[in-house]
């Protein structure tokens, strides 16, 4: 099994992608990477770093897609890019079982639905990244961004889908899915959170704990939370901006507070630290791209070597645990 | 000109209200008031406190609306409630120019749409908070939860009421107006924040920012954040959640930090306190429901007196700021 990974994606690729696939080598020996890229520029980068060269293979690729471009657009055009012959990859090599990029995210995603197959009976793959919650666990969001409009069934198999991840990556069965809405009472909602809700409730093999508000998105009491696209987006951005302008204000505090807070702040450096470990989810892995045959991480735009790591022996991880099985079979028997 | 404030709205009511309506009609020597609930529960308890008698009416109202209960049929049943009396002497009384309440969400925003006229040209009200930013300044939202389905059309109309409002009660001519997106480029967004974006644009007395993605909530770089209910409603709870769960992490550090950080925050309290206070926009006022031909400020349900008072005086400003004739003349331009 190897794991294929878009050298040229990301703010910091291609130092970061190498230096967190060296990293992620080193940590799991039974690891095998594809770098995807353009090889003379990789070779050299490579030839200074210490890792089992028979677990590393090079694909050429000499177009990168960046964040400015119109994803369809330039997964058409750019067929030497490193996210399209990466994302072909899975398909022409058997051993290839999944693809991890930082790069743009719309191009990820729409690479991944156009050139993937989708599992049998799932209408559109979903984007799932893994929150942290205030009891130290972890929440899974689906989906964040890969659906800005979606269908009721779509949001179903969010759940189904979300359930089946929870197990694979937290080892939690009989998941608590909750429906993201604005209220928690039953009757809440936006028409087509209302017509989800219903559709969520019947479906018996789920543990359906009902609408939660994005209030309790990091409260621990849900292992899966369902949103559609748009508005999981909002929620997962809602959330990185108030705790990145709760650490601004904090900060400006500290230095308009004279000696005094200064020093408070020098001995409550560890525990900022940690809040700031627990609060930075993308340290840990990327988000999951889930409903197609084969698993595809995407790594946060600004990640370091230590995301790109994190991201790769996600994906490997997944494979392993057999995700892609797990959600066929749960789509087989509805 | 007279407040009209629900006593019996809130977790802490009456006790809560009596004492906000006494430190407003304190703050404000120029404001009257009317409260309006059970007048033999009322006396005893405003007995014991000093004001100026003549500022303060009293309006009977035996009934109460619960949290729990449907809004509509509430307001239907209950008209002896003091919500519904409340409202319903705006239509009555010329000099009754506003309604504070920190009763239940749905049924003062289901009361006021069915009690009160709406502005000339508005089709929806909507309800608008005022956030915090990190450069110590506000932004509306608008709207953060009367519509959870919008029509294009009426979020056209939310960036209209916003930029009233950013004038009335920021003093902010020519508001920087963002819309809530997956993406802050032209082209993203939900079908309906593409068609929302479309008529917004076009609309040449707006200063409209483009998209805006909920990471920047806080930035300050907007005075009015455009959003269906539905998404508005996600935004806002998101960022109450996540500031609550970082305090919470905090917290957790701290006391399991040993000495060193129980002294570190002992000197950063100060600090502590100012954050807290930044982020505590309920202790500033309420969110204003805009659209109709009265003023209608829905306090926080966990009001304290502080919240209570200054949402009464919120309300006074907001009426001799001609909010409401602001947005009428808009509208009659349109």
């Amino acid at each position: 099994m190897k794991i294929v990974v878009d050298a040229y994606g990301g703010d910091n690729a291609p130092a970061s992608v190498i230096s967190g696939t060296v990293q992620a080598l080193q940590a799991d020996s039974t690891l095998n990477v594809v770098l995807v890229g353009d090889v003379t520029k990789l070779e050299p980068l490579l030839a200074v770093e210490s890792y089992d060269k028979a677990r590393l293979e090079l694909l050429d690729a000499k177009e990168v897609i960046s964040n400015e471009e119109a994803p369809t657009e330039a997964i058409r055009k750019k067929q030497d890019s490193s996210i399209v012959k990466g994302l072909r990859l899975l398909n022409t090599d058997a051993d290839a079982q999944a693809f991890v990029s930082a790069g743009s995210s719309g191009a990820v995603l729409t690479g991944a639905v156009l050139l993937l197959k989708r599992i049998k009976g799932i209408n559109r793959p979903a984007l799932a990244p893994i929150l942290p919650t205030v009891s130290g666990g972890s929440t899974i969001l689906i989906d964040c961004g890969a659906n800005p409009d979606c269908k009721p069934l779509n949001m179903h198999q969010f759940a189904i889908m979300g359930g089946a991840y929870a197990q694979a990556e937290l080892g939690v069965n009989n998941a608590r899915i909750g429906l993201l809405s604005n209220g928690t009472e039953d009757k809440k909602g936006s028409e087509l959170t209302k017509s989800a809700f219903q559709l969520i409730s019947a479906d018996e093999k789920l543990n359906f704990k009902g609408n939660m508000e994005a209030r309790e998105m990091l409260s621990g009491d849900y292992d899966v939370i369902v949103a559609d696209g748009f508005n999981g987006n909002i929620c997962l951005k809602s959330c990185e901006g108030t705790a990145m302008s709760m650490f601004d204000i904090i900060k400006k505090g500290i230095y308009g507070g004279g000696l005094r807070a200064k020093l408070g702040y020098l001995l409550l450096k560890p525990v900022f630290k940690g809040v700031k470990n627990i609060m930075d989810y993308n340290k840990k892995g990327g988000a999951v791209l889930i409903g197609l045959n084969k698993i595809v991480v995407k790594s946060h735009g600004s990640s370091k070597a230590e995301s790109i790591k994190a991201s790769i022996l996600q994906a490997k991880r997944l494979v392993d645990k057999k995700l892609v099985e797990k959600v066929t079979e749960v789509m087989s028997q509805c």
